[in-house]
């Protein structure tokens, strides 16, 4: 199955879903007008995305059982997988419908944001809510007579919970409104990425995949865990370094970090470096909405050479994961690949 | 132990929870000035108000118990009772910084919206989230040990999804800047109140005090549900009552419903009964910001005998809830007293 057919097939199970909550505040007895906010809230911030995270479940779990490939697993098996997966999905909605609000952003995947929609505005705060609660009340009624149905709930009351103070820590760093470079470090930039991304978008799924594969005991979910989140921490500098460096036409967008005050690897990483004459530079010029200024930090960033620090850091970060793949205790269960198949994404992606 | 008392016992819980949600982010790695944040968030936003939720949890087990007071509680019970009322308090925390950017407040409590905070604004949203994320937080580091666990997080993850969905239909039947009384009815206006306020302030405490004590069989959770959901209903129809009727001496606040184009029992009640001539005066006077159009509301009001009405409700419902309470099976150790206790607070207040 190629990568468009195994995304249609995770696309398929979207609608039932979508039709299970609808039936729930049926039986509540709720009206026909609040039903459809609600639906056209899940079908609008939900799917659209690339999915990756919610792919990676299924994948992560046709490794972990030997499968050949995503048709071998049973329909049913296959299900609640991508129920898994799309619960993620849901998680990812809460927080973009969220933080597009607390960024005053206009549009999300080529689309006005959902609280820029008619008549929405605030009422998104309780659309977003509504998004994570689907989480609880699709994983109640799939997954309640599973032995691990409590283990499921604290990942996702864990991962939530670290996401949001990833979220927090960014918000109050690097607000956009109020330039301090002077609250930057790298330090902090390694926080934020590994709480508000690494945790949800890649040790996530994998150990949800674990737990249904009954493959869940503490040392593998570790050693899923000592991999993913450094792993994550790479993809999301190397988001940074391809916002700065990447090509438009590489990466599909304009990048906009300098400009909106982002607290990002590339400005962390040449804070650390600069003289005084640069860091001067960078405090008169970072972080303000102008083409001029903006200009002025992508070629100090040139002349500082932060992307050969980044060829670097690339290097020494995929082999020390490579070296620690190549190690992984395979005894009880657990499988290298699955890490390999997230490595191997990453790695040299240009867009 | 005096109410004063009580309460006072119930808030000198409230410092260890917000230590330990401390601790577990400094364990996390998080800056100071995060924890600050956080710190800053939980005690602006959670103690405060009138804590009858939390309370009522700590004065059911007591009842169910068979103790004399809350005196005779031991300490480790006493503290794990109250933590489950703080997680109460935590829920409607989260909900009001949310409710508080919907509705555009000024004000809560006496003090200025969180939101409306130097430098909170949107990140309020986020703050929110982690006021919510705190419940399960605390639930796991104090009750993953205990039978009834995944039981408590159930009965948060439902009993949030159906505020949530109530909040949905109250913010799309009455938005204040679109008023269109034919969106208003009595039926919708049960349903707001019972999912918005009901659940959360009425069930929910007993329950997680009957799941405590052990006395959390189906027939006994339903005996509960069934008076204090209707219960819950009679107690905001009372509180739109007296925004309407009440003394602003007694309520201690003057009432802004008819202004606010609340979807409010006096209202819907008038708009079952009014002639078409009074039917084109609320139209035309209703949900307006303005002295005079909510002056004649309220003559129309008074005209109408919407206050003879209420009483009579009044007392259909206590009768009716008087005898179910007198009904009540105690042979599973669940006792009608829980709910004559709830019943005596809410019939014949003032304020």
């Amino acid at each position: 199955m190629d990568k468009a057919a195994a995304r249609q097939k995770f696309l398929d199970e979207f609608p039932a879903l979508v039709a299970e909550l609808e039936q729930i505040l049926k039986g509540y007895g709720l009206s026909e007008e609040a039903i459809k906010w609600y639906r056209d809230s899940l079908n609008y911030n939900t799917p659209g995305g690339k999915l990756n995270r919610g792919l990676s479940v299924v994948d992560t779990y046709v490794i972990l059982k030997g499968y050949g490939s995503i048709v071998e697993v049973p329909d049913v098996e296959y299900s609640k997988l991508a129920l898994l997966g799309w619960c993620i999905e849901l998680l990812q909605a809460y927080f973009l419908v969220a933080d597009d609000m607390m960024d005053k952003s206009i549009t999300r995947r080529g689309q006005p944001c959902w609280y820029k929609q008619p008549h929405v505005g605030e009422i998104a705060i309780n659309d977003a809510f509504m998004l994570e609660g689907a989480i609880y009340v699709l994983l109640k009624k799939h997954f309640k007579q599973d032995a691990y149905y409590v283990d499921l709930l604290e990942l996702f009351h864990d991962v939530t919970f670290q996401t949001e103070v990833g979220q927090l820590l960014d918000l109050i760093t690097a607000p956009e409104d109020h330039v301090d470079l002077s609250n930057f470090s790298l330090e902090k930039h390694s926080f934020i990425v590994i709480f508000k991304t690494a945790f949800y978008s890649f040790y996530l799924p994998v150990a949800l995949a674990m737990h249904v594969a009954g493959v869940s005991s503490e040392q593998d979910l570790k050693q899923a865990h000592d991999v993913l989140i450094p792993l994550g921490e790479y993809f999301q500098i190397q988001d940074d370094f391809l916002d700065c460096f990447g090509k438009p036409e590489d990466i599909g967008k304009i990048g906009t970090d300098i400009k909106d005050n982002k607290c990002s690897w590339v400005v962390n990483t040449a804070l650390k470096l600069a003289t005084p004459e640069q860091r001067h530079i960078l405090d008169t010029n970072y972080g303000i909405k102008n083409d001029k200024t903006e200009a002025v930090c992508k070629q100090l960033f040139r002349d500082m050479k932060i992307d050969e620090f980044y060829h670097q850091y690339e290097e020494k970060t995929v082999t020390k994961l490579r070296e620690q793949i190549a190690n992984v205790d395979e005894s009880r269960g657990f499988k290298g690949a699955v890490l390999t198949v997230f490595l191997d994404k990453v790695y040299k992606r240009t867009k």
